[in-house]
């Protein structure tokens, strides 16, 4: 049987998604809870992969588990049982051999949380950039206008961190939605792909856009340059959340 | 000076709020973050104590603390460098000599937080009480109806959990908000005083309603019957949050 399912997990006690020898990872402890679930060995793919930290509130895998017998619609409370309190399996169906939860995406939503105040607060550690610098509603306005010079299909370089082997850097963002809510910011990004680190580097550059460091023409500027030099900071992996996934249709799992 | 100062707090790692010999505690924590924020001996006091894992969105202390110099409205990003990471003061400011955080309250809101899935969410550990038995809008509703039974002044001996010396036991409870969004029921219960684990006793009691165990009329019986034993479940600490205390007028801090 081949399943397609949908898991969260907290990011802040996971090296990543991806299995590494002697490293606790998300991949690696969902195989291990699956195979004690299914009593058979199981191949768990990806949709992405996410560093160190990183959240995912809706992140896609397929599980293939030759002579597994458990009914697609039980595996989520099947596997809780096994799963580490940090990850949750909330949805699943059987799905096509040929579906590849990885190769067949249409694009995906990733969510940038920041705590915007003066003074941490204990439930935002480790799931929010805590920026004790206040963006106000003009800075958010800027962020907006700068956003828009992000949206469309460009060569992403520039907003790219050094050590991927991506050769094609052109991507289409589709829309960046920013808003603000008593000290939360969040910013909503979705693309057809990402570059190693692209959404912290344009979450950084928006609150450096914020700050008055660079303007909205700056953007078209800084993109043009293809120098991951001319853009702004990284911002921290704890604020980020692989948040929603599509896949192209009609390969639909 | 005597300063008088809002906290929030994760509870899931502190052994409650009050000083215990070789136990890490809330109040045992701020006082050594504040002798060393404002460099002389402090007295910290509490409007309440909480148990083990409850934590809180709004807490209100005051500070004792003669010879200090640090003026209130600095308090909060000062003591941030001293504070562990569960524990934040978010407001400060300074208070008569008279006043006390907890003889001076004229109500307290509890928040109880339920996750009401049939999985768990890596997000909500520690943080809501996970309950996979769902309540569907008919059981909010018969929670609701049942909520009224509990208003006004009673004597809530039913519901107050042994192992604490209180001799009144009359309380007037003044408001219960019943919410449920998404997989999130949220309960506020306002009262002028409560007895030891009464929100938890409560909650578990209402659920049980809804489950049907009990209906509205039992909770008249139950409080007249003086028994906790007629009551129901205590629901588990970690879904409770001390929300908002309110002081009496004119003795506000």
């Amino acid at each position: 049987m081949k399943y397609f399912a949908k898991i969260k997990y907290c990011g802040k006690n996971f090296c990543g998604f991806q299995v590494q020898p002697d490293k606790r990872t998300v991949q690696g402890e969902l195989c291990d809870a699956l195979e004690r679930t299914l009593g058979v060995p199981c191949l768990v793919t990806g949709c992405s992969r996410t560093d160190s930290g990183v959240h995912a509130n809706e992140f896609c895998i397929t599980i293939d588990a030759e002579g597994a017998t458990v009914p697609a619609e039980k595996l989520p409370v099947a596997s809780a049982r096994f799963l580490p309190e940090d990850i949750s399996l909330f949805f699943a169906k059987e799905c096509q051999k040929e579906f590849h939860p990885r190769y067949d995406v249409d694009g995906k939503e990733y969510l940038y949380r920041i705590h915007n105040s003066r003074v941490s607060d204990p439930f935002e550690v480790g799931r929010s950039w805590f920026l004790p610098r206040i963006i106000d509603s003009e800075g958010i306005e800027k962020m907006r206008l700068a956003a828009e010079k992000i949206l469309g299909e460009h060569d992403f370089t520039s907003f790219m961190s050094a050590g991927s082997d991506t050769e094609d850097t052109v991507r289409n963002v589709r829309y960046i939605k920013i808003s603000k809510n008593d000290d939360i910011i969040e910013i909503r990004i979705f693309a057809d792909g990402f570059l190693y680190n692209m959404v912290r580097i344009i979450v950084g550059t928006l609150c450096e856009v914020a700050f008055g460091r660079f303007d909205a023409d700056d953007i078209t500027d800084i993109i043009a340059s293809g120098n991951r030099d001319k853009a702004g900071m990284t911002a921290p992996a704890e604020g980020l959340y692989l948040n929603r996934v599509d896949y192209v249709f009609p390969k639909l799992p």
